[in-house]
């Protein structure tokens, strides 16, 4: 899982699921956004084992995406808050939802979740946009180009995808 | 990977990461996003073994995410394709790259990807917004609700997340 090519990759991609870890550690972010913190809900929320959950933790703490907060001594007891990287990388999950919630894939026939504008309580989606025109805009209508972080592998891959298969 | 749990559970962020398998599976789809179709390009972009490569390209079409397609014959030769569902559940990955570049861990200083407009040539990007208003909001201006999908399990984290620390 911590493989050796995947981490030195430069993919902006790779390095989000590297900090994330794997899927266990993705649903530990979404129980976080839930408002989860404790070990025991995480435990319960997942039905992962002690050895797996116990790893994850500290793989999301080591990359900064948690900390470890005791909220309580004698006996000491600890909880988990998403700090602001976390966060930052947790806004993909609403992008998830919806997106699986589109693709069928929930294991339910209709959304187990819905988002709404904490203040107006409307409905809320996600999008691409123009940046200049604010035009809403599909994952077709997106063209991929070489950024000022490239490196000689994205420029390969972006030479060998020129005559790709439109969606 | 396809522990017993998760594909059992409802909810849409476990059903995607169930379709895509693991994070070379995300790679593999970001490589098809990028144009690329080939085994061989995609163990020179992933790094890949040809253990690994072969099984997440099964376990995608497997789960209807891609398709294999003869495009020649004598020797025969294949080349893979997302579907419309691979399509839909590829959206995901110019949100991940630009929330990569933003939290700094593609691995270079600056985004190896650029999106923009395929007709304008314009930046774009990525936001949640208000479907009634068309305002756009951040991850913390979202709350999180049941959804008619919703199973014991998802309502018991809604309600032990109830009060769930602010970003």
């Amino acid at each position: 899982m911590r493989s050796k090519g995947f981490d030195g990759m430069i993919c902006s991609i790779a390095g989000v699921m590297a900090a994330i870890g794997d899927r266990w550690g993705l649903l530990i972010l979404r129980d976080l956004v839930l408002g989860l913190s404790r070990y025991e809900h995480f435990r319960h929320s997942t039905g992962v084992t002690h050895a797996t959950l116990s790893d994850r933790l500290k793989h999301l703490e080591a990359n900064e995406l948690i900390e470890r907060r005791r909220y309580q001594t004698n006996p000491e007891r600890f909880e988990y808050l998403l700090t602001k990287k976390g966060w930052q990388i947790s806004a993909v999950l609403p992008v998830l939802a919806q997106i699986g919630d589109r693709a069928n894939v929930s294991g339910a026939s209709a959304p187990p979740l819905k988002f709404v504008n904490r203040k107006t309580d409307a409905d809320v989606a996600w999008g691409f946009f123009d940046t200049k025109t604010g035009e809403q805009l599909g994952v077709k209508d997106l063209a991929i180009k070489e950024g000022p972080g490239a490196d000689e592998m994205v420029r390969w891959r972006l030479s060998h995808g020129a005559h790709r298969h439109e969606p």
